[in-house]
C-alpha cells in the first residue's frame, strides 16, 4: 500500500506544507525516518529531528513553527499524536490476514472450521475442540482435547493449550506460551513427593492478551481464571487456581503463586511476585520487583521485597543507601555518650 | 464415567446421608460445586459452603454435625480428605491414555517403539534414540540424536530434548521445556567472546517432574544432573553442570547458576536463585526471592538477597521497614548529645 | 572418531608419559574420567584426581611432577588448558553437521536454499524469507514472512521468528526462543486497554548467541536491536525498542524494559533488570539481581535493588545484616542519653 500526502491529509483532515505528491508506505520514528515513511512530531523534545529527518511525511501540530526549513513534507493537524495513532490503526487493520486451512495441519474429525479460519502448518487441533469464528491459528500450535476457542482469537506459532481449557473472544496469545499445564502440586510422603492430580482447567476471558513464553497453569480442581481485558507480558508465571481480575496488567517475568486472587485494574511491574493464597484488592499497584507477602487493600501502591507501601519503601531505601554513613554516626554517638557518661 | 453415591460409599467404606442414587462424573471444590460433581469437606473454614453447595455428593468427616439441612448427598467417612484423594487418584488413573503412533510423526529408522507407545503428530524422534516402555510423547516434541528415554515417561506438547541426554523412568516434562541446550559458556578474547563448546549432556533421573518453559542446560563436559524425585516448576533455569539432589523442590522462576550443587530434600521458593559453584547442603530451605551467594550447610533456612538465616532476615527486614523512624531517632539523639556536650 | 595418545601428542606438540597406544573418543572432566576420555590437569586443586582418574589420557603442564604413579597416560605440554581447548574446538568442528532439507518441512515458494542448508522436519519457512549460506534450521522452527537470515546461522528446534525480523551471520538461537513477538504496549481507554500496534521489527546482528526460551520483542516502530557479539542466556526478556550494545552479556532470567539502551561490553548478572527508557553506558557491570532504575555512566559497577554502586551496596548490605544489633545499640543510646539529660 502506498499513499500520497494528499490522500493522507484528506483522510485525517490536515493541511499540507510541502510536496503533496510525497509517497509513503510505512511508518517510523522521526529520529530514524527513512524514505517512504510517515512519522509524527508531538513531543517538543524531538523537534530537533524534524529538520533533516529522512521521513517522507511528518504529521505535526498546527502550533508547530519551524525555526528553519523542514526537509519532509508536513501535514498540520490539531493533534499530531492522535492522528498518527489513527493512521497506525488503519495501517494494521489493512495488513493482509492469513487465511486458509493448511493440509499439513492435524485436525481431529468433527472439528468445525468456519470459512474465515486460518490454521497453519503442523498445528494440532484435537478431538472435541470448539472453534469460534475467524480464528487465526498459526503454525505449530497445539490445542488439546475439548478446548473451546472464541471468535477472532489469534494463537501465534507454537502456542500450547492443554485439554479442557476455555479461551474467550478476541484473545491474543504469543508464541511459546503454555496454557493449562499441571499446577505444581505435590504431597510429601516420607522423603519423597506424590503428585496431586490437577483435574481443573484454565479459563481465559474475552480481550485478554498474553505475551510469549508465559505459563498459566490449570487448577487442581475448578479453574485458574484470567478475567476479561487482562494483559500478561512475556515469561509470566500464573500458578494453579489463581484468578486475575478484569483489566489487570502484569509485566514480564512476574510470578503469581498458587490460589492468589488479584483484583481488577491492578498493575504489576516486571519481576514482581506474590506468595500464594493472598487476596489483592482492586486498583493495586505493585512496583517492579515488588514481592507481596500478605493481603492488600484496594487502591494501594506497594514496592520492595517484602513489599511496603510505596512512600515508606522509597524512604526506607534512601536511608538504606546511607547505612554506611548512619553506621558511622551511631559509632560516633556511642563514643560521645561514653565520654559524657564518664564526666 | 458416572458413579452413584452408593458405588462410591461402597468403594471408600462410607455411610450415605441423603439420596443414594445421586450421580457424579467429575470432581470439584465445595465452594464452586456444580451438578455431577463430588467434593469434600475437611477444613471447618469451608463448612459454610456445604449447606447450599451445587455439588451432587460431598464426602465429610464422621465428626461433622450440620447445623441445618445439607443440600448435597453426604458420604460420611473417617478422613474425608484422604478418601477424596483416593477417589482423585482413581479418577485420574482411569482417564483414557493417548495411544498409537501418528503417521505424521518423524521417527528415525531403527527406533524401537513398544505397543503401548504414544507418539503424537509432528513429533521428531531422531537417530539412535532409545525409548522405554509405555512412553507418552505428545505432538510437536523433539528428541535429538542418541537420547535415552525411560519407561512411563510423559513428554507434553513441544518439549525439546537435545542430543545425548538421558531421561529416567516415570519422568514428566511439561510443554515448552528445553533439556540440553548449550550452557552459557564464553571465553573473553579481547573485547569479544568465543564460545566454549558444550559437549556434556543432561541426566534426568527417575520420578522427576518438570513444569512448562523450564530450561536445563547441558554440561560443558560431564553431566548436568537432576536426581531422582526432584520437582521443578515452570520457567526455572538450571545452568550447566548443576546437580540437584534427590527430592529437592524448586518453585517457579528460580535460577540455579552454573556448577552449583544442591543437596537432597531442599526447597527453593519462587524466583529464588544461587550464584555459581556453590555447595548447598541437604534439607536446606530457601525462601521465595532468596538469593544465595555462598555455601550453605545442611538443615538451614535462608531468606533475602543476599540470603541471611531466616530468623535474622525476618528481624532485619522488620527493622528495615522502620528505617524512616530510626533515622529520625538518630538525628534526635545527635541533637541531644550535642546539647549535652555543650553544657 | 578415535585417536591414540601418539596422534594427539603429535597434533598438540606434547611428550607422552605412559602408553602411547592409549585410545580416546570423548572428552571429560578429570574428576569424572571414564575410559576412552581425554581430560586435562591445569588447576593444582584438581591434582588429587589424576592419580586414579578413569580417563585414558590426561594432558598436563610440563611443570607437573606427580607424587606417585599416575594411572592414565599423560601428554606433557607448555599449557595444558590451552591445548585441551584446542582439542575441544577440533572435536566440535569435526562433529557431523546435519544436512539436507526435509520433505516434511513447509517451505514457501520462491525461498532459495543453498546446497549446504539443513532444514529439519515440521519447520515452516514463510513467503519472502531470505536465507544465507549454510543455515542450520532444526525441526519445528517457525520463520515468518519476509524474515532475513544470514550465513551459518543455527536455529535450534522450536525457535520462533515473527515476520520482518533480520538475523545476522553466525547467529545461534536455542530452542523455544521467540524473536519478534509484539511489544507490551497498551493505551488506557477508561478502565480498559487498547492495543498499540507493534509495527517495528527485531534486528539481531552478527555473532549473537541467544539461549533457550528467551524473548526479544519487536519494536513499536523502528527496531529492537541486539548488536553484534551479544550473548543472551536463557529466559531473558528484551522488551520493545531496546538496544543492546556490542558484546554485552546478559545472564539468565534478566529483564530489560522497553526503550532502554544498553552500551557495549556490559555484563548483566542473572535475574538482573532495568526499568524502561534508560541509557546504560559502556562496560557497565550489573550484579545478579541488580535492579537499575536510572541512567548509568560508562565503566561503573552496580548491585542491589534499586541498584547502588557496588562498593556502597556491599557495605550497605553488611550493615543491613547487622540491623538487629544496631537497633539495640540505638535503643541503649537513647536510654543513656535520657539518663544523662536527667542529671
Amino acid at each position: 500500500m502506498e499513499f500520497t500526502a494528499e490522500m493522507i491529509a484528506a483522510f485525517i483532515g490536515g493541511e499540507i506544507v510541502g510536496n503533496k505528491e510525497a509517497k509513503v508506505w510505512s511508518m517510523g520514528k522521526i529520529e530514524e525516518g527513512k524514505e517512504g515513511e510517515i512519522s509524527f512530531l508531538s513531543n517538543p523534545k524531538y523537534e530537533k529531528y524534524i529538520y533533516d529527518s529522512g521521513a517522507s511525511i511528518v504529521i505535526v501540530n498546527k502550533s508547530f513553527e519551524p525555526e528553519r526549513p523542514v526537509r519532509p513534507t508536513m501535514i498540520k493537524v490539531d493533534n499530531a499524536y492522535e492522528c498518527f495513532a489513527k493512521l497506525l490503526d488503519l495501517y494494521v487493520a489493512n495488513l493482509p490476514r492469513k487465511k486458509g486451512v493448511s493440509k499439513m495441519a492435524a485436525i481431529a474429525e468433527g472439528v468445525q472450521l468456519d470459512e474465515d479460519a486460518y490454521v497453519g502448518e503442523f498445528s494440532v487441533i484435537s478431538e472435541g475442540v470448539k472453534l469460534g469464528k475467524k480464528v487465526s491459528i498459526y503454525p505449530q500450535v497445539y490445542i488439546g482435547d475439548n478446548v473451546t476457542i472464541g471468535d477472532d482469537v489469534i494463537l501465534y506459532p507454537g502456542v500450547k493449550i492443554y485439554k479442557d481449557c476455555v479461551i474467550g473472544n478476541r484473545v491474543i496469545i504469543h508464541s511459546g506460551t503454555v496454557v493449562g499445564a499441571d499446577g505444581f502440586g505435590f504431597a510429601p510422603v516420607g522423603d519423597t513427593y506424590k503428585k496431586i492430580p490437577q483435574v481443573g482447567n484454565v479459563i481465559i476471558e474475552d480481550d485478554v492478551e498474553i505475551g510469549a513464553n508465559t505459563c498459566v497453569d490449570r487448577a487442581t480442581m475448578g479453574s485458574t481464571i484470567i478475567h476479561k481485558g487482562v494483559k500478561l507480558d512475556n515469561l509470566v508465571q500464573i500458578a494453579h487456581n489463581v484468578t486475575v481480575g478484569d483489566n489487570t496488567v502484569i509485566a514480564a517475568e512476574a510470578g503469581i503463586a498458587g490460589s492468589t486472587h488479584i483484583g481488577k485494574n491492578c498493575m504489576f511491574g516486571g519481576q514482581s511476585a506474590t506468595t500464594g493464597h493472598l487476596h489483592i484488592g482492586d486498583r493495586v499497584v505493585i512496583a517492579s520487583r515488588g514481592a507481596v507477602m500478605s493481603d492488600i487493600e484496594d487502591n494501594t501502591s506497594w514496592m520492595g521485597a517484602p513489599a511496603l507501601p510505596t512512600v515508606r519503601a522509597r524512604r526506607a531505601h534512601i536511608i538504606y543507601s546511607k547505612l554506611p554513613e548512619i553506621y558511622k554516626t551511631i559509632a560516633d554517638l556511642e563514643k560521645k555518650v561514653e565520654e559524657l557518661s564518664k564526666k
